[in-house]
């Protein structure tokens, strides 16, 4: 077990969730083997999101049901401590961004290059059930899942590539291209990655929406183009995306990343004739939406789930300092006090953004 | 007016829509000018679609109202009679199938090959106010609109190729390819024509759904590998999904031809992860499906819109017998009967499915 | 080693390729141990192809050296034996078409999806050195390169699945679709299976050209619409072009098999306008071809190379009934006669198509 | 004759090349007629570009031929006089950039979106026989091929929009993306913007070939990531390529740009297994090329022609000053001395790039 020399088992202290808000910091048996295309991490930073305060919340989220006690955090950051055998591309002390998603690389959408559609993949996701998370001091994982960040990128920025990523995929599922002009529905973490990221696609102009001003405040500051405030009081799909169109003009792609009902369908109203939507929000189990006017304008609606390799792009794009997501981390808790974080975002409080556990 | 020499203006006779519910059949003005690049065609044969029924029940349809008497007919065949100055691929004598939408050849859609967006094309819709129909004996329209077709096709094959060139789209739409596995939504005229396309296409199986027996009998007897009867009764867009998948086995790709929510929805949940749906049926307004489901099968949704190239090889297949359209014309009725024909497709009559007119 | 129970060792007759022109029939070890993930086989069938010749007559081929004695052989079709502790698709007794170059799964490559460009696979290729081919009784494999074949095909059928996989790949490669006229340059095997191929795919018309006129009398008898024979006298590479799209109208795509300079210089004058030609056959270092035509007719030349998961359509194909091979088996050998079949193709005898080496 | 209204013939200077070798600057009719569709230019700037030098050196050039005097021109910038009576989209003082090539709108290529391969543009291309060009005071010309530019555009940016719109074209053909890793053959003006429209498209890194040392210098201070200096005594292709790739690493994509032989060879071998190449440059009929290479590294290449819907992006990226043309602009000539400048282009003098004929 030469991967634990020196390590102390004391430390492993990890956040575990044993059921439907009952969130415990404690410490977890290390992971005692280390298989030969494995490394062994030290973790760094974990960013939450939304899928977790779910989890909290509900003990499951989207099919997946809390059946024993859970490691949370699927967004990690981690430093090499310990390669496997057969490991050639890092080695101890390389600072690495860590895909959460460990795909078979057998099944068919693996061998046609979707490994993001990798049934085996539903299982072996770290933070959500079965497979235990990253917020503990120590794991081990494939190390094909694991890459290299530069020194210059802190390791929050690290932790934001998971979430980077996924708005990646997204840009490249609907093939985002330069010149283009962006809606973005949802000013939520998700969101604006998704404004930034477009823009970093070469999106000429980017518009973004949501019913939370401090949100499209913060949207705005870093890059959006024009924001529309949503009021949910008498509101109009229809109208707002008519409105919409007269201000900002002719919307060739829309990334959806609310999940909600009258944002799907405004966005349908609003997206130019020919154009694409990309669906990435989760929203209900099934949303009233006008898919006639989809028909007749002819629009594609594009379902965008994970990652598929995008951490190399979306490493590229942070450390290259086209996309700059610093701003987003509003908030930093020690290990120690994880659920006071857990705590501040179920609250809702105006201003949080992105919260980061580090270790 | 060379084009009009020999011709009798009193058997110039027309089907006219004058309001809702008010359908007659009466004599219509000839087209006086016959411009350079136009031909003057003698109507063969008009298949009567479901558009024209909304158009007589409701006076309009998605969006296009009557306000003047408005003559039918968008499935045209046709004898060419005289042509313009400039016209040099069609001659006297030829029998074409009439495309009756008239596209401007200068918007953007145009120029990036995406004719069927055209704006213009939306109020040059032949058949659809403000523009006359075919279901007359006489008419001018764009030479490079009308296609030759063999003399081994009829002239109700030659009216056919119009419906069955929405399906072309359609499956172009979404790249069938030879070997996948297809669902067809809707067992009407649209359905079996995408069924037999899918097959041209190089489908390995099709199979289809209707709520009809008849129409499923039909199918079956005209290829398709599998059929499913939907019982509206208690009808569970889920179970249904998985009971296909379990007789059926994958679907790669499928086309919704009936425009209902819950074959939408049943769609949604049978397609492989991964795949597409067509979308081709118009539905109401808003329906309500999983979008949440689309998103985590990273499923396509891809409108499809009427018709853009499609005619050549929709008489290719026709004409080399790849496709087999003749069984699908169950009554044919003469033009001074044509008011017989909308009566028998009002009643919905079983074992009613392609209803032609002929002059 | 409960696979080999009940093998004699003595039984394993192989083909063995010692150096240039030293083609031995000789008893080989077999393969002790059995992977979980692999099956053991039992060979029926072998097809020999141009390659083979090559290795034969050079030692090597396109980088390959032969360094120590290899076993011939990458056209294979095998019962199953035994079976590894993992596989769960096979079992004893399955009869199956094998893929010879085994993928690592792992690197950039096999992750997007394009195994046939995996590096790996590059000394993973059966039959190409240094890994040993399938002409001998047993051999392992792994299981999910090996792809059941139904009863109703011979195994001769099977071996030959995999050049026709070859050809469906380069199909695959230029989206070949319904409704398109395509040429193929080369009446060989790869030539007349990549006619039988876009047929299958829905080519409306194929015509293909070689220099041999027997081989366009087989290809003419097996469907192919028009055979232009090439008369190396005098030939004009441009004006055989204007000629055969004189004869036979416009070529959308092009399949070039034959590897031959002044058959990729006629590809590219022949094929339409923004048409595209799929380079397959391997021709000397270097050729001068028309390329500054090629860019004013904005034309694609794709490379293709190998194969990537089409074995699945290949067998479907052939199952089906849509491509029929059998015709293409000329001669057929019995192991121990192995070194008559080399010969007869080192003859380039007039009438020799496709020779077979049975188990 | 409105639109002549206080134009004094007498000014309408023009360049016509009346053989090879016979370069004139005289007084030239006026456009009598005005069509409805059509706009009356001012001139303002005229780029020249190595087809100019072709036909005053060879009377030709690429299958054109001077048959009777040309005026040259196909790079212009230009002031809107008057407009036609359907004109909405542009008014009189509009200062505009021009597309010189003129198509049909009709015929096949133009309705599948792709008008840069209309035949009726190769003798409707302002500039090559049998079209006059645009370097005289004023001329008419399609509404719908004038593009509005920005006021703080100059006229010689304006002028610039022609050759940028044909890399913006190139950059589309092979899908250039963001993150990718691109080489540019040749460092003359086309090559030098498309290592600039690479960048604007999102790549990661650009390098760049010349013979030319100060064209690298120039590419180089203009944002090329690294240069590569070709000697071309012993040059051999396959090391050179080995080199740029030891030293820059992966490319994904290549647009060669010079037309050379040996630049074309080197990027099949610099370029990565399943990567693209963009053919640009033309070159002289025949170029000896290792296509089998391209074959077994699955590489596609990709014949780029002309210009297709670009300006539009063309103009976005240059207003936005994502892409900053103004150094290229060495040399500035008014029309009275325009023989002057081609004097300068035929001697290849060093440090020439962009030359422009201003009214």
């Amino acid at each position: 077990m030469t991967h634990l020399n020196g390590i102390n088992k004391e430390d492993n202290k990890a956040l575990v969730l044993h059921k439907a808000n009952d969130l415990k910091l404690e410490i977890w048996p290390l992971d005692e083997t280390l298989d030969a295309n494995d490394v062994f991490l030290e973790s760094k930073c974990n960013g939450i999101c939304g899928t977790d305060i779910h989890l909290l919340k509900n003990g499951g989220t989207a099919g997946f049901t809390i059946e024993k006690p859970l490691v949370l955090g699927h967004e990690p950051s981690a430093l090499v401590k310990a390669i496997g055998s057969n490991v050639k591309d890092l080695k101890p002390g390389d600072r690495v961004a860590v895909e959460p998603i460990i795909a078979c690389a057998k099944c068919e959408y693996c061998r046609m290059g979707r490994y993001n559609l990798c049934p085996q993949s539903y299982i072996q996701s770290r933070g959500l059930p079965p497979m235990d998370g990253c917020i503990r001091k120590y794991y081990t994982h494939p190390s094909n899942c694991c890459f290299k960040i530069p020194d210059h990128l802190s390791w929050e920025e690290g932790s934001m590539v998971e979430p980077f990523a996924v708005v990646v995929h997204a840009c490249r599922r609907v093939s985002l291209k330069v010149g283009e002009r962006v809606l973005v529905c949802g000013a939520g973490p998700v969101g604006i990655m998704a404004m930034l990221c477009s823009k970093a696609f070469g999106a000429t102009k980017v518009c973004i929406t949501d019913i939370n001003k401090s949100r499209l405040d913060l949207a705005k500051s870093l890059g959006a183009d024009q924001v529309f405030l949503i009021d949910v009081k008498d509101f109009n799909d229809e109208k707002f995306a008519q409105n919409m169109n007269k201000d900002f003009g002719k919307i060739d792609k829309t990334i959806e990343c609310s999940g909600v009902e009258s944002s799907l369908s405004t966005a349908i109203y609003a997206t130019r004739i020919g154009g694409q939507i990309c669906l990435v929000g989760l929203g209900p189990k099934k949303v009233k939406v006008p898919i006639s006017t989809a028909i007749m304008k002819e629009i594609n609606l594009i379902g965008s789930c994970r990652i598929k390799d995008d951490y190399e792009l979306a490493i590229e794009l942070i450390a290259s300092g086209k996309v700059n997501l610093k701003p987003l981390v509003t908030n930093k808790f020690k290990i120690d006090r994880a659920l006071e974080a857990f705590e501040l975002l179920k609250s809702n409080q105006e201003g949080v953004v992105k919260v980061m556990i580090e270790h």
